[in-house]
């Protein structure tokens, strides 16, 4: 990223390292980032609510003990936002659905208190997709989340609000959910990196449910290794696992075993022409570095027929989450919202259980196919972001449904721009999270363009 | 049991004795029970066809074997009977459904090529409630099958003629399935042993399925030590686990934990008296045999919304398993049989997804609440067999569907006779076979009242 402020340019792990030299105090970071959402987040609607007082007092806390020397952890004082559906105490829990426009959270989600206990500032609570059932964040009740790279374009999601306002240096990194790709999509089209973890190493516990089994908190930032550092002290990792995240990237631990990239030819009318040049010159350059990458296909595997049976357990299950709010008040549910989650409810039975058989048949084909693999690279959407007007992007969640069925860690990085300046993505999707954001990370920087939006470098 | 015929009285353990001293070949075993099913089986219905030919057939090399000294295993030439929904090569697989009267499998299921590897004799199949979606194996494409106690009522299901075969002397031994209490509920309303083990120890490989997430394979015998030799070479286990199964009922190895009863209290209004009597007469003669027994109850476990909640992933999944069948010939299928899989296909996935989350919820809570327990002790069926005119017993899978939902090992086991003597039962549910098997022999001992139906004695 190019931002010309050094304090949101510095990211996560840069901004420590200010923190460490006593250049930058938490209190000064706090305030640029306050200022940025202040000066330039208007048009993004990133944010749904900002905590300034909240995040000002926070940040003071952490810099005294900085000024100590005794900071609380390696994330003490970054400044952070968070997805609409998660619990922090005294803010607005929406869930992106206006009936909970007025709902405060009056305890921290498990996640929040593990990251507070790291000394994190929260800034404030993010856009969503309504009941984060979708991928555009067009949300009637808040507001659309649009694209940093243009106005009127869609930051994707369900966690739009994330990927916009990590992409525009409105925060340093935040927290979204991904149930079928929420998580991922906004990173894509945000140009950002966004890593769904393995599923439960961050609690779900205070966070709205939307699919009991599908459901995972996940993290956006500006590098892998922001995202490594989030993650860390979201899950409340300690050990050997802290440890593995202090570090990521190291290339001589990523050989072990061979890599593999999805064959793309199959799927030639519905990626976009200029996503395939980037993803095989990424994986040319990977593969110039020394990485072992195979072309693989995996066979028996329908990635959009799969994506269908997720749609059906997210809006089935999610109409159960959501059964009260929908019964004692669908006013406060958009007319989209309303009709999808009961198109979810009153399908027949028989095909929620061929759903749920159809995603235990393919996790099994799916760990076999991947076993000789360290990871698998992939497409993380099919193309760049879109229009609001545009209706949207068929098969925008066939690539990324697979890695919530599977639970598997799942990291998507930018690979490019294409002709037009929007952000291209590859996902590492690996049988460990240090694996999924090391080969993201590497893949991401071999392919030499980390983009940044035009409008949001000042 | 007190069959008149000593080949008959003997079941497994004992015709094994007697093969072992030259006193009865596999021949003259097998043409006993053939000339019993012969003599006695017409109105018990239990069989829908008997395979004499094939049976003696194996019992002759059976024999040989004997005579040389070389038997293949602990239950080689044990003549043993087979439900229709398990596929015996040659032998037609109905599962109880009129459309599939001609079907007849090309292959072995894979628990029959295990028993037949052990050398076991195959009399025939039997009759079961039509798709095993029911517990009165009123069959209408295949007839009723009787209750030995008393024609006229049912043998249970929807291994009702497992049930009944093996009560009548008509077997040494069965196998049947289980989805919401299949085995066992037969095996209660017969008076005979019902075994369902763990989920998976005997394999669905060639079972007809019905429930892909809750079917098991069991076992019926006239005792638990029978049915242990049963288990043991239709699931082919070897090592340590075969030795487990060669002796059970070790009282020194039940005594490390305490055992569990559940208190019937709460459910006054659904249980017999009479079942309630020899329930806690049978748990009192285990104490005085020195077994340390709880009486607990299982907060937070609602019996029958559980139940409710299983028969419509039962449905739901059975209409998903045979829906060819019933797309291309309805017209074999009763129509109580169309409506029910009709009925579960089409109700709303909401409730499909809340009875999978319900499953879910309480294999949590039970283990937690059973974990401090060896085993727990709980009535099989609430009351004794019924008459089919009688239109069915209210909660009859109540007490087994959480065997089913946990995937653990569940033993019923006789515990007395009705004053006017139908068969009462109890389950032993465990976290191992053998400790479900030992206790439910020991329980049911102690009970000293194994019944059997005085007009098959002869």
């Amino acid at each position: 990223m190019t931002f010309a402020n050094p304090i949101i340019e510095a990211g996560i792990a840069g901004l420590i390292a200010l923190y460490d030299q006593r250049a930058v105090t938490p209190v000064e970071a706090t305030q640029a980032y306050l200022a940025r959402i202040e000066r330039l987040g208007g048009p993004l609607n990133a944010y749904t609510s900002v905590d300034e007082d909240g995040a000002l007092s926070a940040a003071r806390a952490s810099a005294e003990r900085w000024a100590a020397g005794e900071p609380l952890s390696g994330i003490d004082g970054v400044p952070i936002a968070i997805k609409g559906n998660i619990a922090v105490k005294g803010m607005p829990l929406h869930a992106g659905i206006g009936a909970h426009r007025g709902r405060i959270a009056t305890e921290d989600a498990a996640c929040i208190a593990a990251l507070r206990e790291a000394g994190a500032v929260i800034l404030g609570m993010l856009n969503m997709h309504e009941g984060a059932v979708g991928a555009t964040t067009d949300n009637e009740a808040f507001g659309k989340a649009h694209n940093p790279y243009a106005q009127g374009l869609t930051a994707g999601g369900s966690s739009g609000g994330s990927g916009s306002a990590v992409a525009a240096g409105l925060c340093a990194g935040a927290l979204g959910t991904d149930t079928l790709g929420s998580v991922r999509i906004p990173a894509s089209f945000c140009g950002v990196v966004g890593h769904k973890p393995t599923q439960g190493l961050i609690s779900m516990d205070g966070v709205v449910a939307l699919s009991w089994t599908l459901d995972h908190v996940g993290v956006l930032a500006r590098s892998a290794q922001d995202c490594a550092y989030l993650l860390a002290h979201a899950a409340a990792v300690d050990g050997d696992l802290a440890e593995s995240f202090s570090q990521i990237a190291d290339l001589d631990a990523l050989r072990p075993a061979p890599f593999a990239a999805l064959d793309l030819a199959p799927f030639g009318d519905i990626i976009d022409p200029e996503l395939v040049t980037a993803y095989d010159a990424a994986i040319a350059a990977a593969r110039d570095l020394g990485l072992d990458i195979e072309t693989i296909s995996l066979e028996g595997y329908d990635f959009n027929a799969m994506m269908q049976h997720g749609y059906l357990i997210m809006t089935a299950e999610g109409a159960v989450s959501l059964e009260d709010d929908l019964a004692s008040g669908p006013e406060g549910f958009s007319a989209v919202g309303r009709q999808t989650f009961g198109w979810g409810a009153a399908q027949p039975a028989a095909n929620l259980a061929k759903a749920y058989r159809a995603v235990g048949v393919s996790v099994d084909l799916l760990k076999d196919l991947l076993t000789p693999y360290a990871a698998l690279l992939l497409p993380t959407t099919p193309g760049p972001a879109f229009s609001f007007d545009s209706g949207g992007l068929a098969h925008v969640a066939d690539f990324t449904a697979l890695g919530d069925f599977l639970g598997m860690p799942s990291c998507a990085a930018p690979i490019g721009v294409t002709k037009t300046g929007l952000p291209l993505s590859i996902q590492a999707l690996a049988w460990d999270d240090e694996t999924a954001l090391s080969l993201a990370d590497l893949v991401s920087n071999a392919a030499e363009l980390t983009p940044t939006p035009q409008a949001f470098r000042g």
